[in-house]
């Protein structure tokens, strides 16, 4: 996947940068990790610092200073898990900042400025997230308003892309708008919006509106559904997913992106993935335990520290140990990506899925 | 300096690194910023994770895996400042912990067999840290006791030094126990105290109990009164010292070691010091600076991020932002360091003084 910060090798694991800042990572170590691509979170940016501060300090790769590939998603996730907050219409969203309360308005024309002012590789159409459970009925017309409001995000995007802060710098390279499928669970609607997007020729396609609370078996059942009314010649990016055997799973159906709080958010809880299944940090019984954190694993953590010492950091609420779980397990994700990509060159992408799958327990324990 | 674990260039300033951690700093960033020795404390390390589980896990060294010099401290200093919690007896210190309350009891033995378990290069006599103020009989009876303790802490380690973890690793090197010259703010009892320590034959001396709340030119006074009755052949460390022009005024007395807590504290409460003088990086006027911390400094931060985006990441409550001043503030320390070695090479140590006294305001604003 050609972008004008980076190509990316796909199928890719998206690191999460709410902030422009993947969470108690430098960004040199995130590179080590060979990270290819993270994504920003546009509600956030847009409170803090602010997105016009952003496009005055040259978009939000130099303000970060992240050299290679950005995606931002369009705000809608976080501005509709504000459930108390906000109030949705045809015209777009209110909704009150988690901060100080005060009050804003998201539209398709909105979010689109605000990602251009961002300047992201990747930008993703406004959408309502369908909330889960939701029937037939609620999921069609959220689903009919998300195609409307792609319609404005495209036609806004088209008019105004040439407003991206590092225009000129990539010759003949511009920023990509994605378009987002929803349809709740059903099947019949996801394939409807699907082949409406498709109509509206995005260059690429995301699956939204999963991992929203629905049990993993709907989740896979959508994706594979949905996924042959996608051009299997561009991108597809399946949202907020998921556990290490999910991600390899996915990429198995034929998805390209996928990203999830999951491996930095669990790290700073002290639930680290390795190849010998999903560990606790905290448990005493790693207390003398001068192993490395994942025997097969060859991060700089796993390399340098024992498993006695990150459990004395977590502890002891050290700042180096959310700093040090978080490096391992982006590690892990960045990894099994790897390992997928080679397996797929290989042919041995069951056999891969079969170890994945052996040595974590599926999700649902709901550790974060 | 020699010891079993590095040479140390002095003068040498030692990041503290109370809990087996420079807080917020990965190992290896510490060893890209040139930290010689950094420092552990007892009293610390003694309730988590405990000083018998950390000679299990073969000493301080490989615990942490710092593989350069280290210094403990004698548990008296964290001790002390649990002013409601804690008991003095000819015998020692009864205490409660700061965590959960429990008793314990520390003397001077105890705290040595504590030091041996932790193996450092360096280990600190037990003693009384005089409080401020106190006047000269109060002095001079704290200070008698610290004698006293520093023979038994002397006598004990004498016969128990062999403990070492990593005995028989380093030939012929073994731990050294520095003795603790206290006395108050009184030359004449800092001039007793050296003088019998100096006979019970230390391989080095510090000089503690000062940066209690004293004026600075107390300080000052007190260090420069006290240096001559100590031998310039061996390694004399002040504790617990000081802003960077300080740490410059210090050495140029003749001061061969440092440590203290404010460039990594300082670090976490936004307050950065630079070659144009201190900043508090959470200042308005930062939030669209697009230029490094400091244009003269070249460490990582500076060459790869604005002040900008450190506002944004103190502003946002960050991991990141605690990473990446921690790592400048050491830089700079340790850079200003470097530059008195150079200096005293050159002969200019009067005019980096100046320099630095000209850029840096002076100390008491309490900024952390």
């Amino acid at each position: 996947m050609a972008l004008p910060h980076a190509t990316v090798q796909t199928p890719v694991f998206m690191p999460v940068g709410t902030q422009a800042t993947v969470k108690a990572i430098p960004q040199h170590l995130l590179e080590e990790l060979d990270a290819q691509i993270i994504l920003g979170n546009t509600y956030h940016l847009y409170l803090r610092p602010g997105h016009e501060l952003i496009r005055r300090m040259g978009g939000l790769h130099r303000f970060m200073s992240w050299p290679r590939a950005l995606l931002t998603d369009s705000g809608g996730f976080q501005v509709f898990s504000l459930s108390e907050l906000r109030k949705v219409s045809e015209e777009g969203v209110s909704f009150r900042s988690h901060l100080d309360g005060s009050s804003h308005f998201f539209s398709p024309e909105h979010s689109m400025e605000v990602q251009i002012a961002l300047g992201a590789d990747i930008l993703m159409a406004f959408d309502e997230c369908t909330e889960y459970p939701a029937d037939f009925a609620r999921a069609r017309s959220s689903l009919d308003l998300t195609l409307r409001w792609a319609q404005r995000s495209k036609d806004h995007f088209t008019v105004h892309r040439q407003q991206r802060p590092w225009a000129g710098e990539f010759d003949g390279e511009t920023q990509s708008l994605f378009g987002i499928v929803q349809g709740g669970m059903f099947a019949e609607l996801r394939r409807q919006a699907a082949e409406s997007l498709v109509e509206m020729d995005f260059p690429g396609y995301a699956i939204g509106g999963l991992s929203v609370g629905e049990p993993r078996a709907l989740t896979r059942e959508i994706i594979e559904s949905t996924l042959p009314h996608l051009p299997a010649d561009k991108p597809r990016y399946v949202m907020g997913v998921g556990y290490p055997d999910e991600i390899v799973e996915y990429a198995a159906l034929g998805v390209d992106m996928m990203d999830c709080v999951l491996p930095t958010r669990a790290a700073r809880h002290g639930l680290l993935f390795t190849s010998e299944g999903r560990l606790n940090i905290k448990n005493r019984r790693f207390a003398e335990d001068a192993g490395p954190l994942d025997p097969e694993c060859r991060c700089m953590v796993c390399a340098r520290y024992s498993r006695a010492y990150l459990r004395h950091l977590f502890v002891t609420q050290e700042v180096l140990g959310a700093v040090l779980n978080t490096v391992h397990n982006l590690a892990y994700y960045l990894d099994t990506m790897k390992a997928v990509r080679d397996a797929i060159e290989l042919g041995t992408l069951s056999a891969l899925l079969s170890r994945v799958r052996a040595r974590d327990v599926v999700g649902g324990s709901g550790e974060d």
